[in-house]
């Protein structure tokens, strides 16, 4: 019998999938049958699922032994009380390549103070103003999953003191690792620059409150590349108001696309950027959703299985 | 008998330097007479020098065992015919981290071309048009000595494929490290983004020509934080205007500070920093000159010896 794979990730991601989904099959020498309609729910082994896909009733579905998600970030399908099926989130390489390079990129130009140079070409030779060594300059990051995890790596090996906090403690080599409310308020009073790259969850909505960007230095960096919903945004636009933080850069908002009239687009201390950070990249992820496929078959645990408490 | 050392790196330096070489001096036990005027320069065991001085003549400095620079470059004082005691180049290990962070965050700016988010927040989102990753941009660094190697190591640890070229062959653990002018072909046909951090000799002199921009895959970056006499400034107008190179980044000019009304300050192709990608830092660098004066006292091998026919 044919193992079954629904594929309700969207028409516009159908075509690269399908071919990509395909060729990760022939790799591992894995018969499917992969479809983008689903004619018998009933039927169905697995589904590959994006939330940008109609799919939200997940009941018909009395078979299906996996959602495997081609996003990183679960926060829409995992509270869904229809999903009773195992659910998987995505953790492809490129994806983490891709936020390594935003993220150290983004901590480089403010570390450097680029923006006067890149703005400001006057005629004026500014000798003077030098920036301090990166190992004098603090950067923390929030949440120390997969992706902070290899951001804060990243970071130390260019010589940046890094401070990582995460939920449950964590021990990395080189990172100064703490947790709890009493290590986010330490981990905030280091953040020269703070990187926030925490799951959105109710525990992490609003995280950024101006109690806690009060906590930070003056004259700090915000950087975002998690999730609009960690930031008050008045709270934010607040902070830049007072000094508080110097610059935010912004890759998530609450709202996507963020809509024209925003106040983030036109403040002097704000970069938006598209959601651009991070990006499955087709080829690994149709191999990460490849290999859970033949986990499912073979009996064997399959990866990146989301905690439905935690949210992630 | 005292061991006399000249400071001949000008008033401005001298009162951060002094400080800082009797610091060395003392956590090394080390005791010397430390002037920045020589009544007697035959008395003078070491020279601490730097190019802003007015010292140009070494005759009279018969027992001077070695002139000790400040900075990493050492073509203005190399030729010097009056000087026949050894020179040693400032090798420091902050000055070495500033320009690893400067040329990390400039190549990082590029591949994710960051400028059209830092001068163009017009309110679109243009989701739509992302970098490629890191491992699919291909970085090559003219130059593999301390700097380019340090430069080449970080680059490779971000994912970059990196081809290195130096007048001779060297071997770099994951860098593809080329020689010679058929290297030099091949190195400049591989530059999705070219760092130039070549010592200034006659050899290197306009090395980056028309005929050498013509390598060069089109839409290319450029930087330049070596020496500003590796760039023929009219082939790099004419390369950045046919659009064989996107965008220079310039840190270094033939003639600093560079004149307000210079082609490079106005064009929208190029990005002028006032030469401070790295930076000699006086703590570190006084270690380096106080190490070296206890080893010529010891009769120890100085250290970044400068080789006079080469130049460097």
């Amino acid at each position: 019998m044919a193992t079954n794979v629904f594929f309700a990730a969207g028409a516009k991601l159908w075509p690269e999938y399908r071919e990509a989904i395909q060729a990760a099959c022939a790799k591992k020498g894995l018969s499917i049958s992969l479809s983008d309609a689903a004619p018998d729910p009933a039927a169905v082994d697995y589904i590959v699922y994006a939330p940008t896909a109609a799919l939200s009733d997940f009941t018909p579905f009395t078979r299906c032994k996996a959602v495997l998600s081609l996003w990183a970030g679960v926060e829409r399908i995992a509270p869904n009380p229809t999903l009773t099926q195992p659910l998987c989130r995505m953790v492809d390489s490129g994806l983490t390549e891709g936020m390594v390079e935003w993220v150290t990129g983004h901590v480089l130009r403010h570390h450097l103070g680029m923006d006067a140079h890149i703005t400001g070409q006057d005629g004026i030779w500014r000798h003077d103003s030098k920036p301090p060594l990166a190992r004098d300059r603090r950067v923390t990051i929030l949440g120390l999953g997969e992706l902070g995890t290899a951001c804060a790596k990243a970071l130390s090996a260019l010589n940046f003191p890094v401070t990582g906090w995460s939920r449950t403690q964590k021990h990395i080599d080189g990172i100064a690792c703490l947790s709890g409310d009493e290590g986010l308020e330490e981990a905030l009073a280091r953040a020269d620059i703070l990187v926030t790259l925490l799951p959105r969850t109710t525990a992490t909505e609003n995280l950024m409150s101006a109690e806690r960007f009060a906590l930070m230095p003056r004259g700090s960096f915000l950087i975002n590349p998690g999730r609009g919903q960690l930031i008050d945004d008045d709270a934010l636009l607040a902070a830049l108001g007072s000094g508080r933080i110097a610059h935010a850069t912004l890759d998530v908002f609450r709202v996507e696309p963020l809509p024209p009239d925003h106040p983030f687009w036109a403040h002097p201390g704000v970069t938006v950027t598209p959601h651009l950070a991070a990006d499955t990249r087709t080829a690994t992820a149709a191999e990460v959703i490849v290999e859970n496929i033949r986990r499912g078959e073979t009996g064997e645990p399959l990866l990146y299985l989301v905690n439905r408490d935690l949210g992630y």
